[in-house]
Parts: C-alpha cells; sequence; structure tokens
C-alpha cells in the first residue's frame, strides 16, 4: 500500500507502535494482538530491547524518523501508540540523517529543544501532521491500566494512604511546572520528589539517606501518579519489577499509584516480587479527589 | 549568675549560640560581637566543627541539651539562636542521656518524631518554655543576610531571571508541603527539585544526570529560597564554597537567592570562587513577587 491510498477508517489496520526500552512495548503488542488488531513496531535503536523479539520489529535510529514514518506507513498503520522508556535525548549533531529526516528536521529539532511535557506535544502534533492518529495505551491496551484496590497480597494502612494523599496533593500543585511523577513519603515528611532523574534513581536516594541517618523512621511509600494536564497518549506513569526492588531496597513500606492512569508493566511477575519483598501495591483515584 | 536571679532584659546579656558544623556559627558570633555584645555557644558535638576553634564554645553531646539549657542560663544567656548544619538526627534510643535532659526527654522526641518544620516549631516552643527567647540570624546578625542584586563578577541574563522565576514559583507552590528549599531549572526545564537530600547531593545529581545525557542544553541555575511560612528564626538557607563547587560541577551558569532570608556563608570566598568559577550569584526579591 503506498501513501497515496486512501488511510484506513479508525479501528482499522494494525497498530503502529514505536517502541522504546522495557517489556512494556511488547506488553502493548501483546494486548493489542489478543484484541484482534495487528502490529508494526518500530524499535528505536539502542533504546528498544525485549520487543526487538516480536517478530513485527523493524529499528530505526533517531536519524532514521523519516524511514520509520515512511516504513509505518507503507504498511497500512495510521494508529500509532508511543511505548517504553527513552533513556537519552537524541543529539542530533552527532547524527547522519536520512532524506526523510532531513526534511523534517527542522521541526524534529523545535520538538527537541523544549521541556519534556513540551517536547512530547511537539512530536505528537509533527506525527499527527503527517496524517497518523496518536493513540494511547489506555486506548489500544486498556487491560494494562491498574484499577482501584490492591493488587497484591499485603496492605496499606489508614496512615500509609494518608501520605499518598499528602503526595498525591503535592505533585498536583507541581503539575503547571511539568514536573514530579513522584515522591516518597515517610510518616508525614515528603523526603524526595522525582524531577529528571526518573523514579528508580530517586528510590536509590531514599536508600542513601536512610544508611546515612538523614531519613529516619519505618516504611513509607512511593506515589506514583501522571502529571495533572500530561499527554497520557505519550507517557503513562509505570511500575515494574526495578521499582519494586528499589522501593524494596529504601526499606518502604509499599507503593501507591494512580488508577486509571499508570500502568504495572509484567504484572504477574511485579505483583510477585512486592508480596515476596513484603510490599503493598496499591491505587487510588487521582486528581478528582485531591486537586 | 542563677537561674533564680531575674533574667537579663531583651538585647542585654551574651547570646547563646547553639551551633551545629560548617563556617556559619563562626561568622555569627563574629557578627555578633562586631555589634557589640558577648556571645556564649554550645556546640553539638559531632556536628560543631569550625566554631570549636572560638573560646566561648563549649561542646555538648544530644543526651546533655538538658546541660547545654543549665550552661547557657548559668551565663546569664536569655536570647539564644541555632545556626549551622545538623547532618543526621539524634537516636535517643543509642543515648545515654543527662539528668537535665531525662526530664525533658517526653517534649524532645516528641518533637523529634515529626516532619523537618514541625520538628523545628516544637524544639523552638521547648526552648521557650525553659524562659529563653529564640532569635534569628537575621535579628542578632543581619550584616550576614543578602540584599538584591548581583554579589559577585558575572551577571545572569534575563533568560535565567525567567528561570530563577519559574522556579520561585514552583517552589512557593511546594511550601505547605514543607519540602522545596531549592531547585535547579535549565532553559526552561526543572530538572531537580530538593527534598531530604539537601542542596549539595542535589546538585551532584544533576552533575550526574548531564553526564549520562539525561539532562541537556547548556547552563542552567540553583534556585535557593526560603520556604513560605518557615520558621526563620532557626533555619536561614545558606549557600557556600561547597554550593558554588557543586553548582560549577553541574555545569550551571550561576546562582539565584531569596533576597533578605538567605545567607552566603564565608561571603569573601564565595563570592571569588563563584568569579573563579565563571558563575554568577544574584539575589531576587521572593515570595511577594512571585507566590
Amino acid at each position: 500500500m503506498s501513501r497515496a491510498e486512501a488511510p484506513p477508517a479508525d479501528g482499522e489496520g494494525p497498530i503502529g507502535i514505536v517502541a522504546g526500552g522495557g517489556r512494556l512495548p511488547l506488553e502493548v503488542a501483546e494486548a493489542v494482538e489478543a484484541s484482534g488488531r495487528r502490529v508494526i513496531i518500530a524499535g528505536i535503536d539502542g533504546e528498544a530491547d525485549l520487543v526487538l523479539d516480536h517478530p513485527a520489529t523493524r529499528t530505526f535510529r533517531w536519524g532514521q524518523v523519516g524511514g520509520a514514518i515512511d516504513f509505518m506507513a507503507a504498511k497500512g498503520v495510521r494508529d500509532v501508540v508511543f511505548v517504553g522508556a527513552i533513556a537519552r535525548r537524541p543529539d542530533f549533531k552527532a547524527m547522519r540523517l536520512d532524506i526523510g529526516t532531513l526534511r523534517r528536521v527542522p521541526k524534529i529539532v523545535k520538538a527537541l529543544v523544549g521541556g519534556d511535557d513540551s517536547v512530547v506535544r511537539k512530536v505528537l502534533a509533527l506525527i499527527e501532521a503527517e496524517g497518523f492518529r496518536v493513540k494511547g495505551i489506555a486506548e489500544v491496551a486498556p487491560a494494562l491500566l491498574v484499577s482501584e484496590g490492591t493488587l497484591g497480597r499485603h496492605r496499606p494502612t489508614p496512615e500509609d494512604l494518608e501520605d499518598a494523599m499528602l503526595a498525591m496533593r503535592a505533585l498536583a500543585t507541581l503539575g503547571p511546572f511539568d514536573v514530579g511523577q513522584s515522591a516518597v513519603v515517610v510518616r508525614g515528611r515528603i523526603v524526595a520528589i522525582e524531577a529528571a532523574e526518573g523514579t528508580d534513581r530517586m528510590l536509590q536516594r531514599v536508600k542513601e539517606l536512610r544508611e546515612m541517618g538523614r531519613v529516619g523512621g519505618r516504611g513509607g511509600i512511593l506515589v506514583k501518579r501522571a502529571k495533572p494536564g500530561q499527554d497520557l497518549r505519550t507517557e503513562l506513569p509505570t511500575v515494574g519489577a526495578a521499582t519494586v526492588a528499589a522501593a524494596a531496597g529504601a526499606k518502604l513500606g509499599g507503593i501507591v499509584l494512580e488508577a486509571g492512569r499508570t500502568i504495572v508493566a509484567d504484572r504477574p511477575q511485579t505483583i510477585a516480587d512486592a508480596d515476596a519483598a513484603g510490599l503493598f501495591l496499591h491505587a487510588v483515584a487521582g486528581e478528582e479527589q485531591v486537586a
């Protein structure tokens, strides 16, 4: 199918998955396939890992954005979803660019110089200007989102839930500043707020602060939520086995997620890990209740 | 003078300095003495360092709070100021306590289990209940506070000042949550927010994130301000040579402080260091303008 043909209507044709690292791209692909649609996967070279095992994956370097777009269009993709971790921002200065990318490079560069969410919004606009519809995981694989309630064997105490609400409110106030996807609270005290470092690195810091005696008390929780106004089509807050291990390392009591807007990657394994580590894994309603 | 005698009126008698680590306790002592009042210094064992060289210093372990209080009262102290860094919270379980401390221990323990500012407020109330008046550095050594304007040789650009205002606003919204004394902004993006780790550790993180490619762009600023509602009698945000070195290590362009509510410790040396590192050191009006 060439790009000149009429694009398929909404809900037809394969879902295009632009894939970064981790297990989630593979899980999304499997959930889409379980729902009866095919997938076409453009793995980002140097970022995509587990998804490379999927037969529908082809990898592209950042310098080949044009090639990736043409590849997906040629396969009849109209609906695209972005999934997975990006460890580093691309350095366009060090890149050899393909023709299709060169043509688009001014827009891409413009998108990449802004802050986190502004980048995302600009990239979305760019992709949509190419004729794609950008979908969220919530639309193409809703089974992956967490629902309200406790996921594993352990349960939060009322004090844990109070601490969770404190963090939810603090993170909600940071929303307009495009920062704050997670925080750690220990007995009424916010001891860490996530910015560019990412959740796992923040938890490692809490571990070190505890070992140094700068964070006292026992237990404590990790709270993870979508930023207010965050474009959920591109970046759903996610916890997985690494998050559970890092939270256990920081001697926290558990993890509280925002229901309906966060994902537990590799859910059976992550829940089993939390159970084994003695951590609760719990989801509460987010913004409406606390903002 | 025994505690039974009438206490000296406000502004008379020596100033009591309860001293933690760093150069600031010594600078406060010198500024008080320059203003014509004597000092009595209770250095916290294991925390106080440079101030130990002052002839009016006597050290006390956390377990000897009672002894320190009696020592200051016996020297005629009525006005007390708390100055300097405390690297770790005391562990009362591991302590041998003097009689005066044992008597007060329920209140002290109650004070120390809360969050940062609530601890401070409770300790202040406790000290005041003992008949002391707790003063701030702003009262006893106002010359140490920074005024609006640029302190060294380098100047911020208008973009730097925009970034500073972004951080000031974000930190102001965190005030009710008793967290957020500093943040780092790189070209419109908040990349780090300080909680329990302290400013220098946060700057070390920014350095690492830059080396990993997770924080791009050039320059950027550290913004440090008093928390809204923070009790300035006990904890003034302070920058010094270590802050400048850490900011330079993170390849920032400069440091922006809240005028009138922050301190540059060892000012001549710190300014000289900033000049040599190519960093600006600048103070702007805080809360009223941005909250």
